[in-house]
């Protein structure tokens, strides 16, 4: 299939969670997602750069999806350069090498239940 | 009507949760959909591939939405190919022959109660 | 201001859950909704057509907003030509005669909380 | 990083809920928010203007976001020119001297749990 999306795409609603509900699984931890679509027939070179309020963006972060496939990241997993800050507003500017698509998710599971949100995000190129 | 959209949407989070809450009858079964509107006056066509995280995509699951109709289809309850995997993180790219419009949505009802997330399909054509 | 926006916007995915929690309110009564902002300096009025999984569509659904006005209209309360039946999924095609921004959201509240999500409708003009 | 974005988003669908759990902290308290990535190199003048169903709009909130920065900005806590009515639909336009993204959250917390929703604003220029 050819490559399919943008190369450049936004969320500016990041925020992990810093709890979870009692005895959460990985599946039911609070956490927050960034789904990547690599449709094509080239591996995707990931960059993410986070942006705060109050300090200077930091990254990039770097990740690779494999050519015909899909990865679901989760920000709370990233290592490298730093950790991602829990309880804190932040924001994402994820750029491909090649043409992807992006959708974010977070769960969150403070609460005894658990509550989800999900929206494309914005392509910018 | 004329027809209207796009003839190709992608979906990259896909993830059907595995369990439920007690006594869930279908319409609380936890379950992700793609909602798509066929407006026009021909019948629209669908083919729908499947991308995973560790191996080559699968499809395509065909269907047909009659002219001026919606249909809402369960990926929990595509059959061929082959059944999606629960809990298991999928993308998809969701192809007309005549333009459509297609919505994502999911509703989770691992805990006690339910969340539910949507958010347009990304049209890429 | 200006009018913004576009004249025909689309969602695919209408249900209207036909239970809600016990004593809801009727903030709190399981509802779907599209947001119409009309920002500019003419009235805008606007047309919705209703389709479904196995018969004909319905329409049109008649109402208007005023310059300068948002109006968020529930799908419940729709009434003519005909109500809108619970429990079954639809979709919903909404013109106007002018420039208009449209939003999708749904409260469902047939588990013992609530549970939300919304869309921004998809332009199709 | 160049400028991101557009000068011009919109939010039909806003409602600050007027109640929130029992002992809720700040996260928890029921909120609507609109969050901004200015991921260029010059600082941001923003102004929102509120929209009602009946009565004029209401505005401009002004408010600034650095360059290189984000910042998830409350309804809730805006004060001036007068704060925003609680329980009460209301729609948004916002707008910056430079290219901004913008995403729509809200947090319920009416019920014993919480619920949440988002979208990207549409961007209107």
């Amino acid at each position: 299939m050819a490559a399919i999306g943008r190369t450049r795409w936004i969320i500016p609603e990041g925020f992990i969670p810093g709890r979870s509900m009692v005895n959460a699984d990985r599946p039911l931890l609070s956490h927050e997602a960034f789904c990547v679509l690599n449709a094509g027939d080239a591996e995707a070179h990931i960059t993410v750069t986070l942006f705060f309020t109050d300090r200077e963006p930091v990254g990039p972060y770097r990740m690779t999806v494999g050519a015909r496939r899909t990865h679901h990241f989760r920000f709370n997993e990233l290592e490298e350069p730093e950790k991602v800050p829990l309880d804190t507003d932040y924001a994402s500017v994820i750029e491909s090498n090649v043409p992807i698509v992006v959708q974010h998710t977070r769960l969150d599971s403070r609460a005894a239940d658990i509550a989800l949100l999900s929206t494309m995000a914005w392509p910018a190129d």
